[in-house]
């Protein structure tokens, strides 16, 4: 097949934009070799072409005319490496109705916006693949939509911040949660304001985007039950580790009884489970499925060349599959209810300080019992004057432990607010 | 985009063959909203139709012949799933040159007969698939390909055989090789006849597929060098715990600077390494590159299902790449040199057992400084009479330490013969 020149837009050019730029360039050959085709970045849209130059052999083609990029007939498809809700989105939007077909990194817009841009692209006739918006370079997304076509993924579980990861590591070799994150932000893996890794909300938005991929149904951030990882001692590392297990902030989604579910929270993951040898920044995510029972994949889920990857086999994906019909229809083809958030199913961890005094173990249990809660594992941590009762439950629902645990915590044996967290088990 | 008809051809109803069938009935629709098309087996061909009649609701499109199958109009695409080299690698040739994309699943011939093949499919103009013949469901090929299209991948390590990660991660746990074995046999593991597996003839298949597609460069099996498992004793385990290390079989691929090198060989694997972490008979396979430094894919690496899930994968990404020119050039582009076995170079792990004499170390330690080769750590149990030295030796040429290691074998207190392992380093 004679090989044909395909043109290439790209809406930002920063540190994600310039070396998807390099990467086209210094992969050409075999990029051809794969596709036929030569692809080449025809104009890159920025906001001061005097602050990108010095670092592009590409100056001419920087514009900061968006309609002469969206116009310009030599662009056959766009890469959105801006970020950002708008005027990203605005620009996404106009270019799928122009029929261009386009590959976004943008974690947030395709959270957010992503059923309305996939309605969009559907009505155009015209891909949007989104794989660098969701942990870099591990290629999730393109095995959920291809290689698990045939396959109904009713569960994935994932570590897909990597900033959480680091800290929970780091606190598994001593120290508190504040030491860990002030490591972390002196090696560059937490930013200084770290609220959006560390409450769960950039895992938040990533498992949504999963979730909506994986079951065909829009997941919106707000159905994403969140909880992050300020709350998490020493104490309930090692209490983790006594039980063999490591404490990792987890993304869940699950499909149950055409039921959606969808929760970030710090779990307990079994050591012999994939995710717990998940160290520091990595990613990994679970997918679990009738045939293939369980796939993993696991990588860095953050960085601008990794990122940079990611757009890249998007973009050659979307020139191999062009004119096919692949990938077009609206990837939310129905609407799924959400399972009631108390009735979502785990094994837990639970930790109890409660006064050290007769009777009190027993109340507990018969408290759990009422809720038809049962106790697969107890350590009793016998202190002057109290005791740390450290409990994993056998699987039940989180509404019927909650409200064993609002129970006990009403009762002025129970010190403090009772720890629940799900056990992940191997 | 009008949904058409694609019309399926099976080489083997058997177990794979079946699942393929009934998984592309069940997940029409699924398959339908992604590709735009219905995909349906119009014939099968069988040996012995009256065998496979009973399993099969399908029994119309059974056939024993072989031309009205290939001569079918309404065939767009083949699966072969009959195994063995002949006549499956015959009818797969045919079907090439007669302009029908193939998908197989058929490890020994794509490793056998693979360069010839993908000559033949480019020449055709049509694509040859065959994620389904390296790790079943685990969808290491596709990754390869497509999301890292545009990356240098220079190195490959994985744990491809379900058999011998079985009889190592159980070695862990105490007994004998022997008894390992048998536990796997007894569990369906390992077959009656164990040798394909435990003398790693199949990893190496699996390896050179990998290393084939990931460099552009055909790999022979016999450029394959293969060591297996049966040699492993309950001491070699003990000393790897006790480096934090695990046996593991591991196959590995290598680039470096325009030489290939591949193999197969039991190694001591860091336990904070991703491989360390695979249990019993789950495969996974590292990707390592320039820009994504590391993905990880892993599950289940063979059964029936699990095979039909990435055969029909392949047929679905076939028909959604169709006309495009996607992977439709000879996959081997190139013909790399083979690095000299002695020149590969890695961190070993070695073990002497030596007459317990004054300054039997320090004729050791010195044979090895000769060869250039250093000693990273080294633990010396005594026994009476004699002792055992386990060692860790920085990178080295693989040549250098097998030069050393001869000639301490040659001195007279040295008993017996030594033990060598790669290490791979977290």
């Amino acid at each position: 097949m004679a090989s044909v020149d395909v043109g290439v837009g790209l809406l930002g050019y920063g540190t994600v934009g310039s070396a998807v730029s390099r990467m086209l360039a210094a992969r050409r050959e075999e990029i051809e070799r794969a596709t036929g085709h030569r692809l080449t970045v025809v104009r890159a849209l920025v906001r001061d072409p005097a602050k990108e130059r010095e670092s592009s052999s590409d100056a001419r083609v920087l514009t900061t005319d968006f309609e002469a990029l969206r116009d310009d007939p030599r662009i056959d498809v766009v890469a959105e490496v801006m970020g950002g809700l708008e005027p990203a989105g605005a620009y996404v939007r106009e270019l799928l109705r122009a029929g261009k077909p386009v590959v976004s990194a943008n974690k947030q817009l395709v959270a957010s916006d992503g059923a309305e841009l996939f309605s969009i692209a559907s009505a155009a006739g015209v891909q949007l693949r989104f794989e660098a918006s969701v942990c870099a370079a591990v290629p999730v997304v393109k095995v959920l939509r291809e290689s698990l076509v045939a396959e109904n993924v009713h569960r994935i579980l994932g570590i897909v911040n990597g900033t959480t990861n680091f800290v929970l590591s780091r606190m598994e070799r001593g120290g508190t949660y504040a030491e860990a994150l002030e490591e972390a932000q002196s090696l560059g893996f937490a930013e200084a304001d770290p609220t959006d890794d560390v409450s769960g909300a950039d895992a938040a938005a990533k498992i949504a985007i999963l979730a909506t991929v994986a079951f065909g149904s829009r997941v919106l951030l707000t159905d994403v039950q969140c909880r992050g990882i300020d709350s998490i001692e020493p104490a309930h590392v090692a209490a983790a580790g006594a039980f063999g297990m490591a404490v990792r902030l987890i993304a869940i989604a699950t499909l149950e009884e055409s039921a959606v579910d969808v929760r970030v929270q710090p779990a307990f993951v079994e050591q012999a489970h994939p995710l717990a040898a998940v160290e520091g920044s990595s990613n990994a995510v679970v997918l679990q499925g009738d045939a293939i029972r369980e796939v993993t994949l696991g990588g860095p889920g953050a960085g601008g060349i990794e990122t940079a990857s990611a757009v890249v086999a998007d973009l050659v994906s979307i020139v191999g599959t062009s004119g096919t019909g692949f990938l077009q229809n609206d990837a939310c083809w129905r609407e799924l209810p959400r399972l009631d958030p108390a009735e979502w199913r785990s094994p837990f961890y639970v930790h109890l300080d409660v006064a050290d005094q007769p009777g009190v173990l027993g109340h507990a249990a018969t408290t759990f019992a009422e809720h038809e809660v049962s106790i697969a594992r107890l350590v009793q941590h016998l202190e002057p004057g109290r005791a740390a009762l450290d409990l994993v439950l056998h699987d039940a629902m989180i509404g019927s432990v909650e409200a064993a645990l609002d129970e006990l915590a009403a009762s002025p044996e129970v010190l403090g607010r009772p720890f629940i967290a799900p056990v992940i088990a191997a």
